[in-house]
């Protein structure tokens, strides 16, 4: 893509309203701009970074068994009327009346839809185990919105949910969900940490929130110190048992901030840390809490009717964008991982009205593949392309002027550690090549 | 994928609500239900021809110049009054109260928001033009929903917005996206018409609907015969001037029914041919509707203030699924084109409890890649299994039983002409790789 042509406003200033830094990169970056009080429209390069954060989600929730569909984001108040939440929901709720006078509310979750699409068109315990999402636009209405798209009112959410005839069956389900969700934080390029969270009436022991671990994060986790160096599996098969995998995870201590207990951390020593992360998920065994009520059940080996117990497993893929901000950034700004970055590589045109040198950049961007390359053809000071380069936070930035090119060289600069190296053109071809 | 588990419903009963064709296919081949008047869940099949078709418009748009943002659903009050809109739009507008009293709604296009967009963030004539889109879901509350999908409430749609200094330029945005349009439904498999349409206050010839032909469309054209069988342009250059392709497409007569001039009909003779269609796509140039109430300007090249002329470019993306049914299936089913069918092969295996067979079957099912073939693997019927693979219609069927296999032979099927051969399991792997 040609930055003279592309819809990218990077802002000099730092916006006022913004009071953490992943919102002052947004906005600085020209990733994001806000439409109403935690409503947000996602100029191109946030759009674009969105659905590379989707498509890793997608396909791990994919590889763990899961099966995509898209419920609608307006929903009928009667099913939540049928499960109990529509009047306990309160007014986070955003509730709609229709032109015929029927209660609608814009989706906060889903548990009442898909239980309601199971209930319809599943029979036989033979169908099971299930495993259905969807990532769809989810609406909060928070009291008060802020920190950006990070607690945002109208956000994207990656919603899976499991169907089983027990609950050993159930955790296997919620053992998939767990791995999958290791690898695909793993792959977002951020070290999450699972902790224990609260089951509520429902008990038990499977209800875990994935927090990456960001500097500038909104809450504080204690652990211990192997759990921030322990390695996500590759290669998982999902059809196997995952249990070992999941133990050796929540086998280390590991808590929130409020749920810490200090006489266990005393037994630490040095094994103890406390960091700052992010909540980015959360996975949720809670039984027959809506299958009971709306009456989803399914024939079983002898021909009874068995309710289902279900789960259901959160990843917040819009605010991942900020949590990856969160945790990948400098003072000069946004530092991409590569398996989320809008583009490959800058380029950057030193002096535009210089034919060789243009000429080698054509040749360099049509070379690495437009699609991969945002290739900064504006006539602007070297210092402004510099500063929006580090600013944009795409991992390579491949820099191009007249001295360099005539002698076939051309800078090659690594964003994440500063390294700068200069490179004939072959090489940076090579080198970047998809 | 196995059909074993995948989630699939289908329906051999035809569901007494549906009036036509494409509402009772997409209801018996389980590839959506709904949840309320007008409101759908798309499920695993369904979803999976919708991000298809969904991809294809992506690509089409982006080689024709226009950029990907996301605008959100639910919309500000206060853009609408502005635009003079909100109090106009009546019923259909979906309007919403949230916690702090505030009007919103849920977007039925979005005209206001991204000329908001446009107008806080792009200050010079020198970052014109550009045409901006996104793929977003978009409600309209119909008094009385119906069709399916066809007339839905809550429905996906690209919209793309165009802004340009002056007339002539906008005409240059307006051609890229008619020819994208053409290119569009040719890659669906679609036989599209455009029609001039209605301009209203504004005037002028910029504006035109795509109607694809389907023998049960909903509406009546009449056009010269050769539109049928003019060719769609191949690797365009929308750098240059596609003035003759647009007039190529618009100097032939071509009119909806309630515009029809039966005068100039008599003139054509034989040439006149009256077919049914399906409106999928509305493309339009509204010049300073938008712009000068919102004050969407940019500085010009002599630094004087200059407001933007806009046009609107939509494509009905969930309205094509049923449109691509309706133009394409028999008595027994859907007939996905290529281009779009959620599997490439459906493979059959007769006879599950033979050892044999289902060898070979699996080795099918890795050979030609899980991703794209839909495997029968269920203990059921061969008569069930074949009238499931023809309502789902994937493009070619692969049937695999004992006494075939026993001679290293598979049947091969295509669903669109029904032909049928008897193939060796290798020329199969061959002819249905990817």
């Amino acid at each position: 893509m040609r930055l003279s042509r592309y819809f990218l406003p990077t802002l000099k200033e730092t916006p006022a309203e913004a009071q953490i830094v992943s919102h002052r990169l947004m906005l600085r970056a020209g990733l994001v701009r806000q439409h109403a009080a935690g409503i947000y429209t996602w100029l191109p390069l946030g759009f674009a970074v969105l659905k590379r954060i989707e498509q890793i989600v997608r396909e791990e929730q994919n590889r763990a068994g899961a099966q995509e569909l898209l419920m609608p984001t307006i929903q009928s108040a009667d099913l939540w009327r049928e499960s109990g939440r529509y009047d306990d929901y309160g007014k986070e709720m955003l509730r709609i009346t229709d032109r015929h006078e029927r209660d609608l509310l814009y989706g906060p979750t889903a548990e009442e839809v898909i239980t309601d699409v199971f209930r319809s068109n599943v029979r036989s315990y033979k169908d099971l185990p299930k495993i259905l999402y969807h990532i769809q636009w989810k609406f909060r209405d928070e009291v008060r919105p802020r920190f950006g798209i990070m607690r945002g009112r109208e956000f994207l959410m990656k919603d899976a949910y499991s169907f089983d005839l027990d609950t050993a069956a159930a955790r296997r389900s919620y053992n998939q969900m767990f791995v999958s969700y290791l690898r695909t934080f793993d792959r977002l390029g951020l070290k999450a940490i699972p902790l224990r969270a609260d089951t509520g009436p429902i008990g038990g022991d499977l209800s875990h929130e994935f927090i990456v671990l960001a500097d500038t994060g909104e809450s504080e986790v204690h652990c211990h110190r192997s759990l921030l160096e322990m390695s996500v599996p590759e290669g998982v098969d999902y059809e196997g048992d995952l249990q070992p995998v999941v133990d050796a995870w929540t086998g280390l201590y590991a808590a929130a901030d409020e749920m810490h207990d200090a006489a266990q951390e005393a037994t630490l020593g040095d094994a103890l840390v406390t960091a700052r992360g992010i909540e980015v998920g959360h996975i949720f065994h809670f039984g027959t809490k809506y299958s009971a009520p709306m009456g989803a059940a399914v024939a079983g080996p002898d021909g009874e009717p068995v309710t289902v117990v279900m789960g259901s497993y959160g990843i917040g893929v819009s605010r991942l964008v900020g949590a990856i901000i969160e945790a990948s950034h400098d003072d000069n700004g946004i530092i991409w991982p590569e398996s989320v970055a809008p583009f490959h590589v800058g380029l950057v045109n030193l002096k535009v009205s210089d034919a060789a040198t243009s000429a080698a950049c054509e040749s360099l961007y049509e070379g690495l593949g437009r699609e991969r390359v945002l290739y900064d053809d504006r006539d602007e000071r070297a210092g402004a392309k510099f500063a929006d380069m580090d600013l944009i936070g795409l991992p390579w930035q491949l820099i191009v002027g007249p001295k360099g090119v005539a002698k076939g060289m051309v800078e090659l600069k690594n964003r994440a550690t500063g390294e700068r190296e200069d490179i004939s053109t072959e090489s940076a071809l090579a080198r970047l090549a998809g």
